[in-house]
């Protein structure tokens, strides 16, 4: 029986297509996960996600989950009851940070922000004289903006720094240490072009001493963990059976990645953003965050009046294999997200979702 | 520059060698977690996994970790403090339940057994007179024994059953619905023949009406990713994004073993233990695990005397390409861990591993 694959441009808020490097690797021969030759890959994974955070943390490796675990990481090994977290929102993400600090027993401060416009770190920063931590999304996949994580991080006091780069990471400038970013967490399938599956994690030594010793979640002790790394000098402990073919995949594309250069990924991601964010404006249309702030690597456009958001989607898809998302809460049919991250930030990308876009808007409504 | 792949023959506890088919699977075009054809894929996943848990449950899903992280799931929804835990101990994974359900903020009863034993479900059943949880390991891992979770599900009274079925799903009869299992956890890179990155979890209606309703974790929030498997009617919402290349693969793995046969699988995984426990008994070694009790797709062995484990092991994997495992804890150098599971379930798997393994032992010592 020949079996017929369904095929897709992914062109919306991730996941993306993997880059080809990352996709052959999921298919190579499995090395059990305390194998000598895992271990080399699994260090020389952590040295490339190193470079892709701008950290020298030793402790900074891919947990084994999505990016929503990772966040789940980054609250659990800090904040427990009578902790304050001061949080930024702007977007989902943000929010989905409120709820699992709570969980945490995290006394929570909220600091709301207009959807579509990026965090006042001032006002972050101002929100409560002495929290443990203050956590702020880099990149608002929910609303396609990104936020100063620079300022906030000269304004953070004694807390803790918490960011979300899920979106971030790979396609926009970012740089852990000298921003001052204490635990750092983000996701494979977006700018770093690897399927959805790991959670690229980084925390400082600093902030690892003020860690939460036994965290609520087992499964992400950042202490335990940190055995199977090695970082307790001697051999390697058994935590937890790595999820092997994800960890090969995603050295293959950070190889990949910082062969063309991370600098010049983020270029290629702001030169195929700003394409796409001009003309979708030459064809009239409107985008939805604010000027200034708006992510290259994911795009929102308002839908236009008279339009039926989810019946373009479908045209898309039906006539072009062609993946773009809906917006989110109470922008789920009024926004569109356009994502062109990993192998799909490139002219080639750009050229075709304007023309599907323009041919959907025409043929749909 | 032709990369040289590391390749090896995975006859230790976990991951094995993937199907071809499970390994082929990860390299399919990438789907959106919302594609229709992605969510078609899930369902024929979790279809399958109903089927290989031996369920009817609704809730039967592969979660975005591993098999730890099925466990961390099993504990986070059904106990909170106050709740009272009892835990049959007889290896490391039912020492790992101990720990995970006192973060739960659970009062732990353990139920100590000797290593290389089964489980008692009398004394287990009569740890206390009215748990919330029992909890058992079906096939530890650690020491290579099959329990009998048949018995405890007849004695558990109003006892939530919580069963790890990390190593006995696809490989040993297992019936959850028969045996009363209210709430299952497993891996993939077992007896399913799929890489580490999944755990298959199942449910049932009356655990889940039982449940915690905030659970401490976000991500493991049984009621929060109901939205995203669609039990509760309407179309599925987000939750987090599935790790849709893994999907993929355990679908094509589950698809080739239900055309196997489930009960075949289970009868060529007992064949090849079989013949592999009685071929290394006849090179004279003793087995570790309690006579009745052995599971054929991981053996336990003790290391003879005057042979040094490790640099039998390292022989193997430089001379053979082949690992097996240590033994846990205490037995770390004493035992060794022998697991013929998924397509190394089979007669040449044993064929190489006794002729390895006396080449070994003969040579490394």
């Amino acid at each position: 029986m020949t079996q017929i694959l369904p095929s897709r441009y992914l062109f919306g808020p991730g996941p993306t297509n993997p880059y080809p490097e990352a996709t052959a690797a999921l298919g190579y021969p499995l090395l059990g996960h305390l194998d000598p030759d895992f271990l080399q890959r699994l260090d020389n994974t952590c040295e490339g996600l190193r470079q892709a955070w701008g950290t020298a943390n030793a402790r900074t490796l891919p947990l084994s989950g999505t990016g929503s675990l990772g966040m789940e990481a980054a609250f659990v090994n800090t904040v427990t009851h009578g902790d304050v977290a001061v949080i930024a929102v702007n977007g989902l993400f943000g929010e989905r940070m409120c709820d699992v600090a709570a969980r945490c027993g995290a006394t929570v401060i909220r600091v709301d922000h207009d959807f579509g416009q990026p965090i006042d770190p001032e006002r972050v920063a101002a929100a409560h004289p002495n929290p443990k931590v203050i956590a702020a999304v880099h990149a608002e996949t929910s609303t396609g903006v990104l936020s100063d994580i620079k300022t906030l991080g000269t304004l953070k006091g004694d807390a803790l720094l918490i960011v979300d780069a899920v979106t971030s990471i790979g396609g926009s400038e970012l740089r852990a240490d000298d921003w001052g970013i204490d635990v750092g967490y983000a996701g494979t399938q977006k700018c770093l072009g690897v399927a959805p599956g790991l959670a690229p994690f980084t925390i400082s030594d600093h902030a690892f001493d003020r860690r939460i010793e036994k965290p609520q979640s087992w499964y992400l002790d950042l202490g335990l963990l940190g055995g199977y790394l090695g970082d307790t000098g001697g051999g390697r402990t058994y935590h937890h059976t790595a999820p092997v073919a994800m960890v090969a995949s995603l050295e293959a594309a950070l190889d990949r990645i910082l062969a063309e250069g991370l600098e010049n990924a983020w270029q290629r991601h702001r030169s195929a953003g700003l394409q796409l964010q001009s003309g979708l404006q030459s064809m009239g249309l409107e985008l939805f965050a604010a000027e200034g702030y708006r992510l290259p690597q994911l795009t929102t456009v308002n839908v236009p009046e008279g339009v039926d958001s989810a019946k373009v989607r479908q045209y898309l898809l039906r006539n072009f294999d062609l993946e773009i998302g809906g917006g989110v809460g109470k922008y789920a049919a009024t926004v569109w997200r356009i994502g062109l991250m990993g192998p799909n930030a490139s002219n080639s990308s750009v050229t075709l979702i304007l023309g599907a876009l323009e041919a959907a808007i025409k043929n749909a409504s």
